[in-house]
């Protein structure tokens, strides 16, 4: 047996479950640091109907396989890798998919975590331990960069300043695009003006509509409506946080503007890891308190509470 | 004096006005038919707080300029031509334009319409008028190929059997890419399938996410949330109709799959004249009254009440 946080039509509670037993193709991985995210409180509010093990930012040691013994970070979406969506390399969207602590499998807030082997990465002996659970948050940032091209010419506006925004801010800052992060908390959004970012608070702001792109990682409805103010015609709103339900929508500026809006979900663990190993992201500064699997529930309501930036599980 | 269909506070109505007295660089043209739109009818439920005479699709006589005696069609936004964003290209952008009937401009439901010279295109002599008044909404349905690319390898849906989605399908059919339309409408749908259009009833339709493009024409908010449905991951909802007020959306979908949204507006009209003069694209099949300016209340009434296609007025 293990403990393992688990959701269920009950919520949320940390208890004894069984080892997972790997699937075909699966390793197990025994977890030692695991990251608490914003999706993880959107499922406890319903989001995706999830039941089962939450979690899926994960450091561990892979119990066999190609890494065995090793450090490992996975990606989280299993695929079928045999159907048409595969076939064209869409394995992040294979309809057959499950998805580790999201939907159809179990998750890593728990001593072992099942995951497939083709999704593991070797962690470099350089990046710690507590880095390297940043690995999926950061890929997800990655993504952004895989979807749309951003240069230097190009006026971008992350919205919020969560552990999310924060990431995404350092990514595409790196890129020497004129960056601006609007933001709710004058602590979180100093963590990024230390870095040399410029930050405002979002209340602050004349609305001038000069953004090319806005990336809107505030994971609450009203970033949408916001991001339409501050993008210029025919600018771009990149779209990185899921809201449960259905909020109330004005689309008519996307038409009169000519907006493009893309979603954007998971990304690329390989540049991740590469820019842990570079230290090229600093995300020692996110890092807001570790708790034990049985003061889970305790780190749950301290999230949903108070705005926290990462949270860890060891 | 002339007679025009004016909105105000009080609705619609059609009354004497003053002949418009032409700004700087603007041309007088005397009006022989114009064209009602799904825009119009949302400009009466308050979308953009529109008073003044209404009508955007228009072909008439100039009455001065380089077009003098000529029969004219016109670009519906009269730009400033010297800021940024005029200076960009994106004058259909412009931060300080008026829009012809739809924004700070008399439009061309009356005898007279004053218009910007440069917005100006002389229609062919072998276009009739009746077809030339088709120019501006089939303009807008150019305007999907002037954003992204449609070739013979994709799935195109378009949603919707009206005017626009009606044009629309037109064009996209020209691509050779796989098209099918939805619509409510046996008898609409059967226009296009006469043209050898795949069509189907939308409530018919197994949901199989199949779709590269979706183009929402339906002019209503349920569109949305159908598109999506019928996208694949990765796919493109080209929106092409404005709907006035905030429906409950759901924005979530965008990101779990990755989708692209595009807003699309006004379009080319060069495009749009050769393919009326070619006879690419019928029109006629799309006509199903004409009126006289002193009867445009009941057009507009029967355009609210029941499913037409295009109403003219002469």
């Amino acid at each position: 047996m293990m403990r393992a946080v688990v959701l269920n039509e009950h919520g949320l509670s940390v208890t004894d479950r069984p080892i997972p037993a790997p699937l075909p193709g699966e390793v197990l991985v025994r977890v030692m640091k695991a990251g608490l995210c914003e999706t993880d409180l959107q499922l406890i509010r319903g989001y995706m109907g999830f039941r089962g093990v939450l979690g899926h930012e994960f450091v561990g040691i892979a119990e066999s396989g190609q890494f065995r013994g090793q450090r490992v970070v996975g990606e989280i979406n299993c695929a079928c890798r045999q159907c048409d969506t595969c076939r064209a390399g869409l394995m992040t969207h294979c309809p057959h998919r499950s998805v580790l602590g999201i939907l159809n499998h179990d998750g890593a807030f728990a001593e072992f975590v099942s995951v497939p082997e083709v999704n593991l990465h070797a962690v470099p002996d350089s990046v710690s331990t507590e880095h390297a659970v940043f690995t999926e948050p950061l890929a997800a940032a990655f993504q952004i960069l895989e979807q749309i091209p951003i240069d230097k010419s190009q006026r971008v506006i992350v919205l919020g300043d969560g552990r999310l925004g924060n990431l995404c801010a350092q990514v595409l800052s790196a890129t020497g695009c004129h960056l601006t992060v609007l933001g709710k908390h004058t602590r979180k959004l100093s963590l990024l003006a230390r870095r040399g970012i410029d930050t405002a608070l979002v209340n602050d702001v004349l609305f001038e509509r000069e953004a090319d792109v806005v990336v809107d990682c505030t994971g609450s409805a009203g970033g949408f409506q916001v991001a339409v103010k501050l993008l210029k015609p025919r600018g771009t709103l990149v779209l990185k946080t899921t809201v449960a339900g259905t909020p109330p929508l004005s689309l008519a500026p996307l038409v009169i503007d000519e907006i493009t809006v893309i979603g954007s979900r998971c990304g690329p663990f390989v540049p991740a890891l590469r820019a842990l190993k570079e230290q090229r992201v600093d995300v020692d500064s996110l890092i807001e308190g570790t708790y034990s699997l049985n003061n889970a529930i305790a780190a749950f309501e301290r999230a949903t509470s108070t705005p926290t930036l990462k949270l860890l599980f060891e």
